[in-house]
């Protein structure tokens, strides 16, 4: 039996559809349009395709962007001071550093300068912090579009045994916090496994759920799957594939065609997951614009 | 066979005699002595008895405390301004508001008052944040007492399967992320079960390292451990004793005298965890010291 592909792209559009007709509501009603600042250094091209990609969603949805680019030589202060003015910028409501910096080491202070109120990645440690005490916060994109894609898929996660593999501080950490926790997109018990798992298959073997987030190719085989299980592949991998103009392809974690001969369902690279964190972005900008102006959150939160 | 007894309370002991040492050479070195504020509302007995034994245990180190104490009806701006003065008073290193208050509706608001860097306890959203970023913080006593225990033990953590029973913000989430992390005291593959998952036992059956964690007597039967694992038990449970003068006694989460006979470790209640949290709130009040005088970290921090 072949796997139900769950199609990332189609659950995004469908999701974006319902954000832009509160963006349009926001308008009329309170004249007020949500604005992303995305700040971006270096030329980096995957950075610079996902920039543009995410600033292509705001448009379609009616929202606001600004980007500001910065060489690959910029210093920290004039990176900060970037931050700063967006901090300052009363139409901006959401800002993103585009990862990685050229220079690392900067990433924590800058990412920390980001003033939480407008952290719509969800990587100050404050969201952090808040997410993982259970407190309202900004959600990281990549794990709650997860959630909201198992959720619209019809996937039950209260009760369900759920492996993750990678315990990175962007998806399989906060994953694993937040499939764990007492509510409507959790409840699961939750194995994180990662480079230090002496076995990663006889976890994953018994899983109703894998997510696959180690950031390599072939991490997940068909033999380390059981029939029926649901596997979500986070995987973001560019192979050489000279038959391409772009000279690439992306790859997830997990081998694709054979896993997908057992799972009950399955996301594909790409069109699965990534949709899904972009969408999640346009949505925490949203909640931060409306709760600047002190408006609920928006009804379609699940 | 049976288990060896991991003895908290000796293991506590040695450390402290560390800290102790470290005390004396702050005074004699830096005239400093670092300080404990302590805010207990109201007069439950359990709250008033572990804040005295901190207190105590304060003393015996050479370390100042001080204790503002509350009626039960204290609202909040008279709580919020103790909490205010101690984080103004330089003598005060680490502030510890004892939970739970009577008007537990105010227990965030008032911990989310205590600032960062006095709180020893590290219940602050900026502490929980920064500890799952893996980046230096106040690590919250029990789990990390926890984990000092297990190395001072001779428990291997990296490579082992750790399955946590009980999601507590307080106990077995942060444990699930420090024992989970790339470091010296975790690179461990975590499961964490709760009261959602439906068959504890089936997890718990596999794992090297079991860590009981729900506050609820006889959760750990022999039956739901494997010939030689080891046996952490953090429950703190009082159940009604007339033998005794208090009328009460301690019982831990395990089935102590059935499982000690599977187990290859275990630790008894009282007298295992326990001690070691207390020990771990006292070493974060001199690491806030040393730190707020600009020293370095006490050398022997593992």
């Amino acid at each position: 039996m072949s796997a139900e592909i769950l199609d990332g792209k189609a659950i995004a559009a469908e999701w974006r559809q319902t954000l832009a007709a509160d963006v349009a509501l926001l308008q009329r009603d309170h004249q007020l349009t949500p604005g992303l600042g995305v700040v971006l250094v270096g030329d980096n091209p995957a950075s610079r395709s996902y920039v543009t990609a995410k600033e292509k969603a705001c448009a379609e949805l009616g929202m606001y962007s600004r980007e500001e680019t910065l060489p690959a030589t910029a210093g920290l202060d004039e990176i900060l001071s970037v931050v700063d003015a967006m901090n300052r910028d009363p139409r901006i409501h959401g800002i993103l550093v585009q990862l990685p910096l050229p220079d690392s080491s900067m990433e924590q202070v800058i990412l920390e300068a980001i003033m939480p109120e407008k952290d719509v990645d969800g990587f100050h440690p404050v969201n952090v912090g808040r997410m993982m005490l259970g407190l309202p916060a900004f959600l990281p994109c990549t794990p709650h579009g997860i959630l909201h894609m198992l959720k619209r898929s019809g996937v039950k996660t209260a009760g369900a045994h759920a492996v993750i593999v990678g315990r990175s501080n962007i998806v399989g950490r906060p994953l694993a916090n937040l499939l764990s926790m007492k509510s409507a997109l959790g409840n699961a018990t939750v194995t994180l496994c990662h480079t230090g798992t002496t076995d990663v298959g006889t976890f994953t073997r018994q899983a109703d759920l894998v997510i696959a987030a180690a950031g390599r190719p072939g991490t997940i085989t068909a033999d380390m799957i059981r029939d029926g299980a649901v596997v979500i592949d986070v995987g973001t991998n560019r192979i050489a594939d000279p038959s391409r103009k772009s000279g690439f392809r992306l790859v997830g974690d997990v081998d694709f065609d054979a896993v997908r001969e057992k799972a009950s369902k399955i996301t594909p690279v790409p069109g699965g997951v990534g949709p899904m964190t972009i969408t999640m972005l346009l949505y925490n900008t949203l909640l931060s614009a409306r709760r600047h102006h002190g408006l609920g959150d928006p009804v379609f939160r699940s």
